[in-house]
């Protein structure tokens, strides 16, 4: 017979006769119940087994990690904390689970462990939640622009391109290295790499993306992205998934606007339909932070917080008065910042950008109209000649979750500014032809999406959020 | 003034006072007429501009991939072709396009000189109904998983696991190849390198899917996958997007069923969500078609193709009863086939597959219970110690498009195949986990995206239905 999902059962609105589930043990207490999981929701469903007449060498099978088959009747409950179970008439164990071997015991696992065993975390209750939230997340994504018309672009991997210069890149080879072919020069001969050329790992689907905005309106990528740089942080992941929307005729004010609208929507969604995993992981920050001093221990609760960036605009204010709120904010007069902020001009560093969200404006900041020259080349330049139409979008306790800009329509301004960066015209020739036939205002902007998971989840390493994490030396699985 | 999309200006139920539509021209005729697109459909907006009242100077530079602005009433058209046209007040060039110098002049090009501006062939009729066709079949997959409760998971790009040898991998490295550091025995020392050792691209997700699977119970996957062969056909891509579900409890039928039902959702979906594009692609191949002989002519146009896969099962047999069929078959019997199938253990060829679909069976053909020497050690073995519980979807005009199993979910039973095949025992340490501790009958497939693309757009090579085709000799972009 076909088994019904524990989610349906425990949604089900009446007593139902010979239900089967398949799933597996979560705990078995008394000899008698076993909390039954599936995956398809973070609950479970309590199965009461008649353990009188049930073998004893069966009862001693049904350990934690153990995968049975349990039919019998959906009975009310007796129990407190759940409505339905369960009334076992027949148990099959389909897989048994060493308790003396199986890492994934009932209690309490450092992240460490777990992230070391990533491939049976997913069976914890965190981590079954972070999952299924991620994934729901996702799909909020693809909901929103194929809902507003825009067309999902699945932008190249693999590049040959590597003008732009967004980080340091992986280098994709089928040469072999122990015997590289070389040329008469006595370099590498990569006409005999596979793509006749030498290749990277792509760092942003953006110029890509552009050219496909300057054709079909509204595009959007939602695809992995790669940086080869040395970043050890709880903030950084050497292969990451991006969302990357591009506009046709939207100026910035209309991309932030398109940011801030796309963000509350997505989470929206996630509150809509991720209701008792967050309800969990909210439970699961709550107990962290008992152990932590008063004063660390986050003002909202994880919905709260949630909710609040629903319920609150995004403060918009010009890099030019986020410096002037900087130089007179009292970490900077005691000299308590890394890093003073002096003058107009200066790159804004992690701590700056906290200051202004958690403490200043305790909500999220669009910042607006950078420095030209701390910004990349394609940013629309203003008319003040210094000043660029970027924005990034900053969130408590993440940081940078958006980095976008309008883009610099004009040819001639943006082949004198990669002249004098020295970005080979040539090669990016393609991207230029973009400006050079039926060019247009437009704009876009890359949303780090495992960041966006980490807010929503309130986990705080993003190594936790991703399937599989891949961080300098680390590329298990 | 906030710009409508011309899909909405073709759609709209009554005539509008003063709209603006912002797009590039398709073509300019009689110096009055301009045919707009925006890439919100396939179909353009008449734009009639007062030329008498219009300089000569701005007429002149209304020409084929300009972008422009237009201001002005929406009245019913006199015309024909459409109901609607904007009787245009106000005309705004934003973006020239020289019409010596652009390349997607409005007359046929070849689809190889299209495939090296795969930049601005998007700005074409056919592409933009690909490239929108595309989205919608993207979007169609994960409404199809994530309605039935799938956790979509994003399995690792870059691995550290190359066992499963399902293809050839690219490497993936941060070393510098000119002075690569070498360890004591002379050899590279990949321990210098990012991740700390020997890393690839993934060719499948599937085993890390299985990991998710055997926790979360109903999984998907949805990313780039690579090869690194030397294919250069019409069905081969180097990086091509992939689609793997696994199902914890599922079996081989409820596999075929899953994969059956999918696949004419998807179909469906683009049908009801993609008309006016499909309806000029079948256009667009009805006219392919006229200059070629009769007999190599499609039996069906593309959108009665689409309907024929969704009215009819997919004819299931076992690869015995094909091999049975092949036996007997006219080509095999007149040695017209390359390779003459004489035996029951033969791999099939693409042009066996091709004589099942198209001649014999002319629908598609889910073939199963392959022998098991010829597929992947993670297969289920049948009782009859020789086939193995695998199944392949093979589809007119595109060939194998599905490849999926029952998994092997005794751990003594893989772990004995692993050893005969020289796969290491240790590296796939975290894979035998999932049969370690509660393992269960699980199942799940891999479907090629662009193969699903290329059979609904009705084009003949793999290259034109992906934005920025990789193939050997080819990473341009």
């Amino acid at each position: 017979m076909r088994h019904t999902k524990v989610k349906d059962l425990l949604n089900s609105t009446t007593t139902l006769q010979e239900v089967n589930a398949k799933g597996w043990v979560r705990t078995f207490r008394n000899n008698q119940f076993i909390a039954l999981n599936d995956g398809s929701t973070i609950n479970n469903i309590q199965c009461v087994v008649d353990f009188e007449n049930t073998p004893d060498e069966t009862l001693k099978r049904i350990t934690t990690g153990a995968a049975v088959s349990v039919t019998g009747n959906l009975v009310e409950s007796k129990g407190a904390g759940q409505k339905y179970e369960i009334k076992v008439a027949k148990l099959e164990i389909l897989g048994d689970s060493d308790p003396e071997k199986f890492p994934m015991q009932p209690k309490k696992h450092s992240l460490e462990f777990l992230r070391e065993n990533a491939h049976l975390r997913v069976r914890t209750n965190a981590f079954g939640a972070i999952m299924r939230i991620r994934s729901v997340l996702s799909f909020a994504v693809h909901n929103y622009f194929q809902q507003k018309g825009f067309v999902y672009v699945n932008t190249p991997i693999i590049t040959g391109a590597d003008a732009e210069g967004a980080g340091e890149m992986f280098q994709v080879t089928s040469l072999p290295l122990e015997n590289l072919p070389k040329n008469e020069e006595g370099t590498i001969d990569y006409k005999k790499d596979f793509f006749g050329k030498h290749t990277n790992l792509t760092v942003s689907g953006q110029l890509e993306g552009e050219t496909f905005a300057m054709a079909l309106g509204q595009i959007y990528t939602f695809g992995p992205t790669f940086r080869a740089e040395n970043s050890n942080t709880s903030r950084h992941l050497a292969e990451f998934w991006m969302i990357e929307p591009e506009v046709a005729f939207n100026d910035l004010d209309a991309n932030m606007d398109l940011a801030e609208d796309f963000i509350q929507y997505v989470i929206k969604y996630a509150l809509d339909n991720c209701g008792d995993d967050l309800k969990f992981l909210e439970g699961r920050l709550l107990e962290e932070e008992k152990s932590k001093p008063q004063a660390e221990r986050s003002e909202m609760t994880l919905l709260e917080k949630l909710n609040f960036v629903l319920e609150n605009n995004f403060k918009r204010i010009s890099y030019t008065e986020a410096i002037d709120i900087l130089r007179e904010s009292t970490p900077n007069k005691k000299k308590k910042f890394s890093y003073i902020i002096n003058e107009w001009g200066a790159d804004l560093q992690s701590e700056h950008e906290r200051y202004l969200v958690e403490k200043h404006f305790k909500c999220p900041v669009i910042l607006f109209d950078y420095p030209a020259n701390i910004k990349a080349f394609y940013m629309r330049l203003n008319e003040d000649g210094k000043t660029v139409r970027a924005m990034d979008i900053l969130f408590p306790g993440i940081g940078e979750i958006v980095g976008g800009s309008q883009r610099e329509e004009r040819f001639d301004v943006l082949v004198e500014k990669m002249a004098a960066l020295g970005i080979d015209e040539k090669e990016l020739s393609w991207y230029l032809d973009t400006r050079r036939f039926g060019s247009a205002v437009h704009s876009g902007f890359g949303l780090g999406f495992e960041r966006l998971v980490l807010f929503v989840t309130g986990m705080t390493n993003i190594r936790d959020v991703i399937p599989f994490p891949r961080t300098p030396g680390s590329a298990e699985f």
